[in-house]
């Protein structure tokens, strides 16, 4: 037996973009995970809070053998996770200053701190963990701090970008290090992982630095407050933002918990710069002159129980939209909140604001590549495979075609999804088995307690809502005691149902009285029939029989 | 009393699109339907087939006085309502010869034809219809034969544009009539109500030409089938597309019901022209080689049970997806469609096909005029008001500001709602009542047996799922006769509800022994707060007492 040396890499999560919220990479007896972070749910998983990436399958028996758990910046779809991690792997982890801050907010908030084995390192960095020597190196993103990895192993060097672009001039003047990536390209690397949400996009990502000017042409029309929404993690933004205010002569307020939790954290940490008399509290800004006033807070994706989202309809607590302010959202729409952001903007327009959002100026920029820096990256690190990661299948897809379009064969980019597991056996390609699982869902206090299959229940409820029948018989003579108590919930109007309710009654009567001894079954189908005859619809339909 | 001159206008709808399934013109005893069209339900309004507008509120004691229907083109949005409106209103309905044969189909279809009286109308025609004279003029959009109207009454002329583009090069060389618009400035417009459909995109509107180029780089690289999925309304799409088929020595396929009759339709009344042997049935397409075929069919929303949504499932009767098949969706996703879209998408690329859509080739372009042909439209038709019509408010308010900024004074122009009354006092815009009304929710076999309320509990019941309980109470000593059924549905997994289903019985059990009287109310409380203790959940319950 010759020792080959292998290198497994295992994309884990659902039909969920490929590698976004957890990777892992085992090489012998040992395993990193690279991310733990949540996936919000699509518009039709009724009722589901958030998910994360079924680890559990794969790591069942294993989970002891996790020397690290790394993440590379600290946004929630990276870190979300961490919390539920914990309570089964004990592994140290390591990150960036900010991101390490941005994960102890959320370990605070559930009281795990004294759980986690917390490392900090900063790019440039060169770590040992089990078998795997990390060179962390510094990528420019929508959050500060963020890092790409170089993943090293007797089988060979790996490049995970995490998610990354090539700005030039950042708002933090650190741009993505070039020089580390080209020094992996001398050195050989086997695979490149690359960020590929921005794959369908030509060109090259503006620069964070736009924004400046957005603002400023917004606070030089403004006439009473502004409102900027975007999301609590955007620490850079708050810097903008803030930078704005200052030029302008105008305060700053922060409101939101997370908002404020962060702000504080990257202020103490000194991620954001801001002078003492620029920051006011909330209630303060609420008693000065509009003019003088910038307020931050989260909702930019429309949630309806956010302060953006009760600004709009009108049930915010502390505060009331007023005719004269505009507001700002400063954030990219998340694929699937079309619906609900474009409610939120014409709700807020409806109530006499000014609404500024990314359609109609460049008050947000994309933290990912776009084509032209896809091809970049390509040829700086000249890898010699390519796994496009982080991306629907269609954006996987795509960024292939990009490497085949600089040069690459096609037999050495792998499209695949999650749970597909990866060897590198002596730097060779191997697609392995895919290994089952994919979501976990949680849903208010619950993890795990509700699965695909009640999420399509929920939604065939919805359909067209449902029936309750309630009949008591007689154990004497087989007949109805009473008449059947019948309740809809979602079905149709009262009026509408009414002409229907005597042929109903009538249909069970007649049921009950000719049954052959199945009485649920019986009178389930015939109410289903009648229903569907008198209606055209299925309401989903619940039957108790009571024999007295 | 002086004998002013006054035309109110009135846009019919919900919080939807203004005035873009149906617009009223009345003056003195006389109103103008111009469209009566349908509205596509959002992502949360579960189980609703389509939505029309409700004209019923307005026109209840007024029916008679509708002098006549106007249809200013042939998307369902704009005629898909004609079956429900003809069973309470019988004036005169004008069309082009296209917009005839397609209200024509959907008649036929409803077995009404003969209820409709139908007069076909050509561009550049003047029709008087009551107090009102209608200039029609033509206007390029995604279908063929499409109208903007020139309303003229005693209280001044308004410009209606329906929707346009100016395409300098459209498919079918027919350009929008700019000598119309220049001759309407000559006379005087009062109003001008423009599509806003596009106002927040820069620039100018792609002509539907260069979707020709990209159709050939498609056919160029396709080495299988290639099968095309729009809509069955784009008429000029089915002529690009067997074009293309001629040029790369393809034959032609369409399927789908409501695509064949329309191209049928279409070929017959002369708006494509094929050569004879081009067109050949889907049988005959399935027996051929895959490079000398192309399909056309409908389902390029991601519809689950179009056939693009069941190709993509596996689900497909007559055909299956093979992997060496092209497939083209050719046409903008609808706002909220974005989800299953691109669902469908990755589910095509999952099994094995090359998939083109708009992200990544142009093989669509929009049918509505940008930003630079609003200031255009403004410049030609030099109206003394604007009333920006079909768009959301946010679009709208952008419309308005491109507007102003090409030098409309800013009291001009009346950015409104549906079911806003306007009126023209002698010239002069007033804005009066809001009238109430908005969405007919059409569902099942029913118009309007369903309202907000109704899908309000739909996404209720959905969002944490159902319990029923059934209790049989003993009317002698008021304890349990038996344990209570309890049946749930979209609530959690068997295996999470086992070990708390102890605790709820004893829980009723309890309840129950101790009741004050109010047995319903006392059970349900109990249960609820039962479960949201243990669950963190709020299911909706449903409570049947039986005492007996």
């Amino acid at each position: 037996m010759t020792d080959k040396k292998i290198l497994r890499i295992v994309p884990i999560g659902g039909l969920g973009e490929v590698g976004k919220n957890m990777t892992l990479y085992e090489y012998g007896n040992d395993i990193l995970m690279v991310d733990a972070g949540i996936m919000f749910p699509e518009n039709d998983m009724i009722g589901i809070d958030y998910i994360i990436p079924d680890y559990e399958d794969y790591l069942k028996d294993k989970k002891h053998r996790v020397r690290g758990i790394i993440f590379t910046h600290g946004h929630e779809d990276h870190i979300g996770a961490i919390q539920h991690i914990l309570e089964e792997i004990n592994a140290p982890i390591y990150a960036t200053k900010l991101t390490r801050g941005l994960v102890e907010v959320k370990l605070n908030r559930y009281g795990l701190t004294h759980k986690a084995d917390l490392h900090t390192i900063k790019a440039g960095d060169r770590v040992q963990i089990g078998s795997f020597t990390v060179d962390f190196f510094h990528v420019c993103h929508s959050i500060p701090d963020a890092v790409g990895l170089g993943i090293d192993s007797p089988a060979g060097l790996v490049v995970h970008t995490g998610d990354y672009k090539f700005d030039h001039t950042p708002v933090d003047n650190w741009p993505t290090d070039y020089a580390k990536l080209a020094e992996f390209a001398e050195r050989g690397v086997m695979a490149l992982l690359a960020d590929s949400t921005n794959a369908t996009e030509p060109g090259w990502t503006q620069s964070e630095r736009v924004i400046d000017d957005a603002l400023d042409e917004v606070f030089e029309k403004a006439e009473g407050r502004i409102l900027v929404a975007t999301f609590a993690s955007l620490i850079s933004r708050m810097q903008q933002v803030a930078n704005a205010a200052e030029r302008h002569g105008r305060k700053i307020a922060f409101t939101g918990r997370s908002m404020v939790d962060n702000m504080n954290m990257a202020r103490e940490l000194g991620y954001v710069d801001f002078p003492e008399r620029l920051v006011i509290s909330l209630e303060k800004s609420l008693s000065m002159p509009d003019n003088q006033v910038v307020l931050m807070a989260t909702g930019s994706q429309g949630e309806p129980r956010s302060i953006m989202g009760r600004l709009a309809s009108g049930t915010n607590r502390k505060f009331d939209l007023r005719e004269s302010d505009t507001i700002v959202l400063s954030s990219h729409t998340i694929p699937g909140n079309e619906e609900s952001v474009y409610r939120t903007i014409n709700n807020l327009f409806r109530r006499g604001a000014e609404v500024v959002y990314e359609s109609i100026a460049p008050v947000h920029v994309s933290g990912h590549a776009s084509q032209e820096e896809m091809k970049l990256l390509l040829h700086l690190v000249r890898p010699q495979h390519l796994i496009p990661m982080h991306g629907e299948l269609r954006m996987l897809k795509q960024h292939a075609r990009l490497a085949e379009e600089v040069g690459m064969p096609k037999d050495k980019i792998a499209v695949v999804e999650n749970g597909q597991v990866i060897e590198f056996v002596d730097g060779e390609l191997q697609l392995r088995e895919r290994i089952p699982g994919g979501y976990i869902f949680v849903d208010g206090s619950g993890v795990g307690s509700v699965d695909r299959s009640i999420v399509q229940e929920r939604e065939s409820l919805g359909q067209d809502g449902i029936m309750v029948v309630n009949v008591v018989v007689s154990k004497d003579n087989g007949h109805l005691k009473s008449k059947p108590e019948i309740l809809t919930r979602g079905f149709m109007l009262p009026a509408e149902l009414d002409p229907i309710m005597d042929g109903l009654n009538s249909q069970i009567q007649q049921t009950v009285d000719k049954s052959n001894g199945n009485l649920y079954n019986e009178v389930l189908r015939s109410v289903k029939s009648y229903l569907y005859q008198e209606t055209k619809r299925n309401p989903f339909i619940f039957v108790t029989i009571n024999q007295v």
